[in-house]
């Protein structure tokens, strides 16, 4: 295993320069210390072979390393790195490291950068239909999402959406159903929300500020302070797992769990068009299988991840969970048909994905009230 | 395109002959036709390199091409062969075309093929323990099952099953929650269950045994005509996906939809360890990571057409859909609870695996029914 890494680490760093003749030596001395087949492949390299490299960058709107959100990006980067055998590698940047995390879509397209990890909703103000692609008030599940994605017409829908700017979006994980977040005082009736300062972004803002509330925009790192000075009187982010990390319990007293605004947040890969025709075939089936598979990797890591910090916080942290009143609840969905009827009006994008979306919706969730949602209930 | 094709085909066929010159002749013929960049790379492989190839089988439990069971070992194929520029190819074999549907861990086990696609459960007569990772009932849902496998344990402790027969498993893809099945009389009481003959394998059938069912195992090709000559009363299959494509409706009237005894249904990818090992490191990955993308690419398929399958049994073959009373639900939760106990006594691999399944799974449920149940039902 050694001396196969070594081998790989000496070719790219030998291919950058012109110097043959010493690469021609360094050849000669591995071969002493490899067995045939790896002879054979080094003598290859040694003769003619420029192995061509490719070195990517990805930039991402999360903290470097964030739990799920950050981990998905680097996971991707290790499974091209280790199946390409180094031929791609893609070096990932927290937000704000190369640029700010709410311009990733804008350095992707412009080729500043190869590839970006971010979540769709965040180019609204761009394309209204891409908080289809992120997350959508009463919409659907992670998993509805996925099959409609790749089975019903949404990864079309959704390639054709982003090709004006040169980029090809794929599925980058989903954090799961999300939670209402964290309130500073009690929600006992849609009154409640009046006047409420909540961090709220998307459609979800939108139906708040019909309900009442003052939506504001802020990225994750700056909803503690906000939080803690009074800025705002709420805030959602993801849920447990997340949201322990950035220790929001310090903050806010009240964890509602009702699952409304996020019900199955799916995050983005976006690839410059251009960097990923110029591949070869190879490598790009490599992205592509990758990104499919850091798809459920990150779902999974949630998913596990989630119950474990929700019993931390309430056994350890003392928080007070709570759910939302049914009538709220209702009151929330109204005003999301609401949202969701003048989005499809003022937009003709828009329109189109909905559609296909809404139908797929409309009848998938007939069947898992058949199903997982009867089996939730008798189990 | 066509000319990188062509190149790779080549390249092949003409390897394995040491026709060296006639090679030389047809690099160079090629390199009039191709840029600078596949010049060095054709001339490379022209000089010395020897690629080297790995023909792989798998053998599989499904009619070959049936709809998505027979679908993910092809897709898994295509994805290691595209990711490998052919380096590795997967030749996929229907249940009886190389060996019976029921044989496929022995002739993985043995090494008479280097992969296999079946379901963990057809092999409790040899590993008790291995229905955990097929199906239980009453037990998780598929994404609770992926995040236990990934990220709870799961994976690891089914390594450890399997290795003193020297294979490797992986999730190999997802059915979702089944149906209950196809049954020629109404079920409206336990009552109903007695002397009924039944094709369902697994625990389910050990608990279906002690509500006075009569379990039999039959493979998914056996079963139309024996539902049909009435040598069973009912059976379960898959789901309205799988069942409208064996044609159940044409041989039973009642289909229920009552999910209870596989609720997350996985299957499995075999791989011989040691063909596995034998594969280079980056291959190796690229078996892993496309197992990844396929446990998700089917279970997408299964959850995109079942719903529309459902509605075609349903309007146009005019299936009288049906669900199981409360108290029979009831009283199969409780025969389970004795099975899975006697399991757990009977066999400590068994009592291994279940202490981990089972407490996950205890923590998730309560998760899940905070956030996806209420969503389900509020929606």
């Amino acid at each position: 295993m050694l001396i196969k890494r070594k081998i790989k680490t000496m070719r790219r760093a030998i291919i950058s320069s012109t110097k043959l003749i010493m690469f021609t030596i360094l050849s000669i001395l591995l071969l002493a210390a490899c067995g045939e087949q790896k002879t054979n492949k080094v003598a290859a390299v040694g003769a003619a072979e420029p192995i061509k490299t490719y070195q990517w960058k990805m930039v991402t709107s999360w903290p470097k390393n964030f739990p799920g959100l950050g981990i998905g990006p680097e996971t991707f980067a290790k499974y091209v790195d280790e199946m390409s055998a180094g031929r791609l590698t893609v070096q990932v940047y927290g937000a704000g490291e190369l640029v700010p995390g709410f311009e990733v879509f804008d350095a992707v397209s412009q080729g500043t950068v190869q590839m970006g990890h971010s979540g769709a909703y965040y180019w609204k103000g761009k394309i209204p239909a891409s908080v289809i692609f992120g997350a959508i008030p009463f919409g659907m599940t992670t998993s509805e999402f996925n099959a409609w994605l790749q089975y019903g017409g949404g990864l079309a829908l959704w390639q054709e959406l982003y090709k004006p700017f040169g980029i090809v979006p794929m599925a980058g994980g989903s954090s799961g159903a999300q939670f209402a977040g964290w309130f500073k005082k009690e929600i006992n009736s849609i009154a409640d929300l009046k006047g409420l300062k909540m961090r709220i972004p998307g459609l979800g803002g939108e139906v708040m500020k019909r309900a009442g509330a003052l939506p504001v925009t802020l990225t994750g790192g700056e909803i503690f302070s906000s939080l803690q000075s009074g800025a705002i009187d709420a805030s959602e982010w993801v849920g447990p797992y997340n949201d322990l990390a950035f220790g929001f319990h310090q903050a806010a007293q009240y964890y509602y769990s009702s699952v409304w605004h996020e019900t199955g947040t799916s995050l983005e890969f976006l690839i410059n068009e251009k960097a990923l025709a110029s591949l070869p075939k190879d490598l790009q089936k490599i992205v592509e299988v990758a990104a499919r598979a850091v798809n459920q990797d990150m779902h999974d890591e949630y998913n596990a991840r989630n119950h474990v910090a929700l019993k931390t916080l309430i056994e350890k942290h003392n928080v007070q969970l709570r759910k939302l009143p049914d009538d709220v609840l209702q009151e929330l969905k109204k005003y999301t048909e609401q949202v969701l009827a003048e989005q499809v009006e003022n937009d003709q994008g828009f329109a189109k994905v909905w559609q296909s979306y809404s139908e797929f919706l409309s009848s998938i969730r007939e069947y898992n009230d058949l199903t997982l949602k009867e089996y939730f209930q008798h189990r």
